[in-house]
């Protein structure tokens, strides 16, 4: 099978993240899943972009800081530039989520599937506030769009839904979708530190942003039960649709409370079927018991609970962040592009 | 697409399992997955057998105690005699597993990939015992053997592994793979029950069978691991590779001595990668402590742990048994291997 040409907008932590994969699994890759290609472009708002239809160095790429010595090509094309070229099939996409505008990671999306291109991303702005138009752009240009990193990282949760499950009706999805609130309400739990003390401390250790709004307020947890809602129940939401209480009016006595009566509170996202066929969508501090799969998600992990129609309760839990991880996630896309290229063509 | 053409072999609780979905799901499967299907024969050692190549009314097959009334066809026919039938393109197998000779079950794989046909199943035999030879006749026949169902029933756990972490290589694998066991522990643990006591209330829930060798002493267990092994692995063992020890010589002091610890046993079937490329696979009550997700895994549920080269540590937890989740891992084949063949075909 024909090569795939890549190119890569957004170099990163996540975006070196999955270079660096691709890179340690070009061998698998090929013997596996018959699945060859070419970076031929990268672009990054920082390093500059660089661009050759013959295929460019992954390893120089992944050394040099400034997009210098050693790499041949076209410099300074924009990523709008990029996505047009003929010479690119697939677009991997790491910018960071502007849930307000969409930011250029929706015109990415927008402008790669309209001409064509596959496109796979871990921002979750544009599948949080365009889900129906960008999803009807891909089916009607017959491309893939992927966006398994936007859910529980590289951990397959995206997968496990649609795939791993086919043919079951979600009665429920409930889930521990954001690793820096559940490690602040952790460290609330155990080491008897107040909100802004832990949340100093996740911000030190990397997890938190300078500006924590998204995590703390659930407007990250928000973007990723709707593109849930879109994903895996076919429902037609946008952020507007979802009850959102943060964090921010939890205090260290609420979590004491809760240990008492052997709960504790959690940050949880989550779905319901209403009788009335309609979904409700929170993102609320849930107190919740041992029997409950959510109650043992520690530190930085996320996990995501189904309860089907046709199994029962299903659990999936792994990593929720991380450049390698959702550098993984993009990879597994990839493949999946891959096996639904090969029978589209 | 043409209608497929199903044969069920077992209608135990299992195979009644996978035609109440089936039938359920009619109009999923055809509308999401374009799967249409007849059910052209069902065969049981207690009900007999029938065979229309015009397709049952599988409403009546779920109704009807003996194979008898309303049902017009062709009764009386062997397992074997309908494997053999031009008018079946898929298996559907739930019969008892037989680690020892692998039984009529290891013998219908081999009949019905040897003859062209797609071959399903939730017994753990064939595919523990017989490996590679199976999975070869299925790749030179270009057909599908699916046993999603022998590890953590309906819970997708090979989807997980193959599907869902791509180009992933496990540095472990570990898992509680059996509900009996785990109940029994459990029991001991928090009801302060003996060994004994703790069989005879699962036994009497239905979860251990009369004789309750095959999970005690780990063999039911130790067919997963060998599966897993060579399904997730690529490895090439048998049941003799796997170091096997039950549960019998736990006493009620040593789960309270674990407790003091904070610490459990817990039933482990475990492959780990060694630094010399070999393989360690093993069956044993393990101590764990509260960071081990398999510390929480209650009750008959049944979880497994990859610790991947990729994404870290994922978990996948969720029945490990039951007619209905058993069943609906051959509906989770069935669509699987339709994927497959619109590829292939």
């Amino acid at each position: 099978m024909k090569k795939l040409r890549i190119a890569v907008i957004g170099l990163g932590v996540v975006g070196t993240g999955f270079l660096t994969l691709l890179d340690e699994k070009k061998e698998v890759l090929e013997d596996k899943y018959d699945l060859t290609y070419d970076v031929v472009a990268v672009c990054d708002k920082m390093r500059g972009s660089i661009y050759n239809p013959d295929g460019l160095d992954v390893s120089l790429i992944l050394k040099e800081s400034p997009m210098a010595d050693g790499l041949e090509g076209t410099r300074g094309l924009s990523s709008f530039d990029i996505i047009k070229k003929p010479e690119v099939d697939v677009v991997i996409e790491a910018t960071p989520t502007n849930l307000k505008t969409g930011g250029v990671g929706l015109e990415h999306a927008r402008r790669a599937l309209s001409a064509g291109k596959h496109f796979i991303s871990t921002n979750k702005a544009p599948p949080a506030i365009a889900y129906k138009e960008l999803t009807d752009i891909a089916k009607n240009n017959n491309v893939y769009y992927g966006f398994e990193g936007t859910i529980l990282s590289g951990t397959p949760a995206i997968s496990l839904a649609i795939h791993g499950l086919p043919a079951s009706e979600f009665k429920s999805i409930r889930g521990v979708l954001n690793g820096t609130t559940n490690f602040i309400l952790e460290r609330m739990e155990n080491d008897g530190m107040d909100f802004d003390e832990a949340l100093l401390l996740a911000q030190s250790k990397g997890y938190a942003e300078a500006d924590p709004s998204s995590d703390i307020d659930g407007w990250d947890v928000c973007a990723k039960v709707v593109i849930m809602a879109n994903n895996m129940l076919g429902s037609n939401m946008t952020p507007d649709d979802v009850e959102v209480r943060g964090l921010r009016n939890i205090g260290l006595s609420d979590v004491e409370a809760a240990k008492k009566k052997k709960m504790r509170i959690k940050m949880v996202g989550s779905l319901t079927r209403k009788d009335n066929g309609g979904i409700k969508a929170c993102v609320v501090p849930e107190l919740v018991d041992r029997s409950d799969p959510l109650y043992h998600v520690h530190g930085v992990t996320n996990a995501l609970v189904f309860d089907t129609d046709t199994t029962d309760t299903v659990t999936v839990m792994g990593p929720g962040a991380g450049g390698r991880s959702a550098g993984y996630a993009m990879l597994y896309d990839l493949v999946e592009m891959h096996r639904h290229r090969k029978r589209l063509y």
